[in-house]
This record gives structure tokens, C-alpha cells and sequence, in this order.
């Protein structure tokens, strides 16, 4: 009989178990402004995140040694960053409340069942939208939409707009028009 | 380059403070059954709740002043009510366990991506089921259900079942067969 | 006017509030590999729970009493298992997090709106994905997977891999590929 096991070294677990215990005492209960204290925070445990990002105190990180923030990019309240392959937010990227980024699943064809995991990456001026769910190894291109709800299981082509599970398109935003603002 | 700024006013970000406060020491801790209590809390913060409506202890109400709630309508457990705009529960509306009544986005046409807001109006004896989702904007008509895990994006006309994501049409009701209860 | 009125013995009342307790102060706040502990907690309420089956600290068990687990069976994390009529897990059967089993329901074309159920039953070796639901009176056959955020309506058949909303067929496993794993 083939008993499911983690494949984390000990030292892995060690600091996921550290960072938990930070997670709960210094990191969720400040309050709700305090962007700079949970910035320093995540850079200790080996985060890359730019000063201007914003991480919210009820925002789930798995590991935060592979989190990649840009400038402006922004993870709310209840986001699930499921990292255990690299999730990177480009610049003024946002991930809206209760939206979950799964980088890791199990190989179904495999008889060991194994854990098998992908990066995600959040493109520049991209937004993921509330409870949505982006599964591993997803791109989404430069200033994409997915919709509230949605299941992204393919990448997401730049400037396009997803809806539904699957994820289909939806519409698309205009590079040019949005470019006005800079 | 452009940041996220929020357009609400300093009173109004005071009083969500004071009932963010209020929320986690008064109105969640009690017992289950104190609906009366919450109640209380609610139109201390201005909003309209009949002294039939129940609002469980894990519901999360964003802004208790854009809160309308006839009788015997019911806001369940982990309820995410993001009222931005105003919601309003119809007589006997129930709204099921971890839904979510969001009333605001951004715009993603526009170059300053600026927060939007619609109102969001469940209809008497209508049903949003557990983990459903409405969109802002949509009226849920009466007698209407969003089936469980539904993603309401537009408008559900009164005494129809829709279902899926994005929610679709999968039945109706018989308004004749439900008035025999009255 | 018709309330909504709950069913329930009042027996099963103080059962269920009893176990609310121990839930809150002796289940979930202990280390997380605490499964020994966890499972004679649940067997204390009436669980069926093989000695090798897993339940996590952060799954929520309405009826401990409406639960079997068979062998190296998992409900993970932030799973709600909503059984107000029976959940029954098979040998290897896996439930990632924030999975909802949701076991109950309302008769929606009866004037009283009756509260029903329906169990589950999730075959030996299925796999339901993280943040899937599953509805009531669903079997999720052997070896059968539900993908990440579908909604099973309909029961699966052995060795289907569903996913969407409502979740369709889109692919299958090998049963004798995975036969090699014993």
C-alpha cells in the first residue's frame, strides 16, 4: 500500500513551521496598515517584494522565500499564495480577497501519486479578481483580467479578460487606452 | 505611474474601523443564537434589519449603513457581504453559508482602474445558496435561486433556478405550488 | 408566514454544540500532526476513523457521528464537511483544502421549503481537488477526481477526472497504470 508522503526536505519544514508561527503572532494580527512591518517580515524569510508592494494581514503565504513582488503589486485580504513553486506578481499586478494561487497538485497518472509543482506568474498591470483560482504553472499576461470566480487552468494571453470555470474569453482591454495613464 | 488609492472619505474609513473593532470583540464571539444582540450592533451602525432577520456570528457585513433586511430573511456563517453599495434582503431571502454579495470592482477600461460600485437586491423568498456568488449590480428576482457554487453575473429573473459559472438557467420554480404556504 | 425552522432533535442540538466546543478548544488549536489526537476526539463523538486516516486541525466536521474515514483517507485543511447526512471516505480517498462536502440542502418546490439530505460517498483512491465542491447524494467513484474549484452535481464514474461548473468530463485515469503502485 502507497501511503501519501511529503517529498519536503527537514530543513524546509523547519521553516514553514517558523514562518507559521510568525505568520500567527507578528505578522496577522497588526493592524491592517501596517504594509512595512509585514514587507520586513516576508524579506526576512527570503521574499522579494518592493517597497511600494502591499501584502494584507490575512493574506496567506505558504513560503515566503518564493514570493516575487513589483512595484505596486498587491496580495488582499484572504488571498491563498499556495508557493510551493514561485508565484511572481509584476508590476501594479493585484490579487483581489479570497483569490487562490495553487502552484502544486498531484501527478493522477502516475502510481505514487506524486507532488508536482509549477510557477505562477502575475504580469505587469495584470488583475487576478475575488475567489478567483489560478492553477499551476498559469501565466497571465500583461494587464489580463480574470474574473471574479474564475478557474484559470491555461495561461491568459495579454490584455485579455477570463470568465468561468474553465476560464474562457470574455472580452479584452485596450493596451492603448490604459497606456494614458502613465 | 499610477497607484491604487482608495476614494472613501476619512469618516467613512473611521467608521468601518470602529465596526472592524466592534466585529471581532462584540458581535462575533457571542453565542450562536444572539441574534438579537448582533441586531443591536447592526443598527447601532446604521443599518435597516427587521426584528425577524437573522445575521450568524461569522457573517461578515463590510458596511452595516448599506445593510437592508426584511423579515425572516437570513444572512448565514461565513457569509462575505462586501457592501460597498447597498444590499437588501427581501422578505424570507436567505443567503447561504460562505456566499458572497460583492458590490464593487474596478474598472478595468479606464486608465485610473477606479473603484466602482452597484447595488445588489435579493427579492423575497429568493435563495443564494452556499459558496454561490453575485456580481454588483444584479438583482436577484423573487423566488429566484443562484444554485450552490453559481457565479451570478447578470440579473436572475424572479422564480428561476440558474446554475454554474458563469450561472445559467437550469430550472424553475412554481410560484402557485409556493404560495400554498402562506 | 412561514419561518424557517430547524429539524433537529434536541439531543442532537447538544451534541452538535458540545462538539462546537471541543471542536474549537481541544481540535483545532493542537500542532498539526497531532493526528492520533484528533482522530480519538472524533471517534469520541462517534466517528468512524481508521487509524491511519488524517484529518487536519482546520477541516470542520459538522457530525462527527455522520463520518467514516477508511485506511490513509484525508480531509485536509480548511475542508468543511457538512454532514448532516453521511460522509463516507474509501481506502486512499484525498479531500484537499477548502473542499466542501455539503451533504444538505432545501426542497425548493415545496411551500415549506424542507430541509434534505443526501450522503456522499467518495470512492477508494478518489481524489477531490482543493476548493471543489461536491453536492449532496453525490458518489465519487473509485480512483475518480474532482478538479481544483469544480462542482460535482451528478456522481462521478470510477476513474473519470471531472472538473468545471457544473463539472463535465474531461479526461480519465488508467486504472492499470495506477494498479502498479501495490
Amino acid at each position: 500500500m502507497t501511503r501519501v508522503q511529503s517529498t519536503f526536505s527537514v530543513g524546509h519544514r523547519l521553516g514553514r513551521f517558523i514562518w507559521s508561527v510568525v505568520r500567527l503572532l507578528l505578522f496577522r494580527p497588526f493592524p491592517r496598515m501596517c504594509f512595512g512591518w509585514r514587507r520586513l517580515l516576508l524579506r526576512l524569510f527570503g521574499a522579494h517584494v518592493h517597497p511600494t508592494a502591499r501584502v494584507y494581514g490575512t493574506a496567506r503565504i505558504w513560503a515566503p522565500w518564493n514570493l516575487v513582488m513589483g512595484p505596486y503589486s498587491r496580495l488582499s485580504d484572504e488571498v491563498d499564495c499556495y508557493n510551493v513553486a514561485t508565484v511572481t506578481l509584476g508590476e501594479e499586478a493585484i490579487v483581489s480577497q479570497y483569490a487562490y494561487l495553487c502552484t502544486a497538485g498531484h501527478d493522477i497518472h502516475r502510481p505514487d501519486f506524486p507532488l508536482v509543482s509549477a510557477p505562477i506568474v502575475l504580469g505587469r498591470k495584470s488583475w487576478v479578481c475575488a475567489k478567483a483560482i489560478i492553477a499551476m504553472g498559469v501565466t497571465v499576461g500583461e494587464g489580463a483580467v480574470v474574473a471574479m470566480g474564475a478557474v484559470a487552468t491555461k495561461s491568459v494571453e495579454p490584455w485579455a479578460v477570463v470568465g468561468g470555470n474553465p476560464a474562457v474569453a470574455i472580452g479584452r482591454r485596450s493596451p492603448k487606452a490604459l497606456k494614458a495613464r502613465n
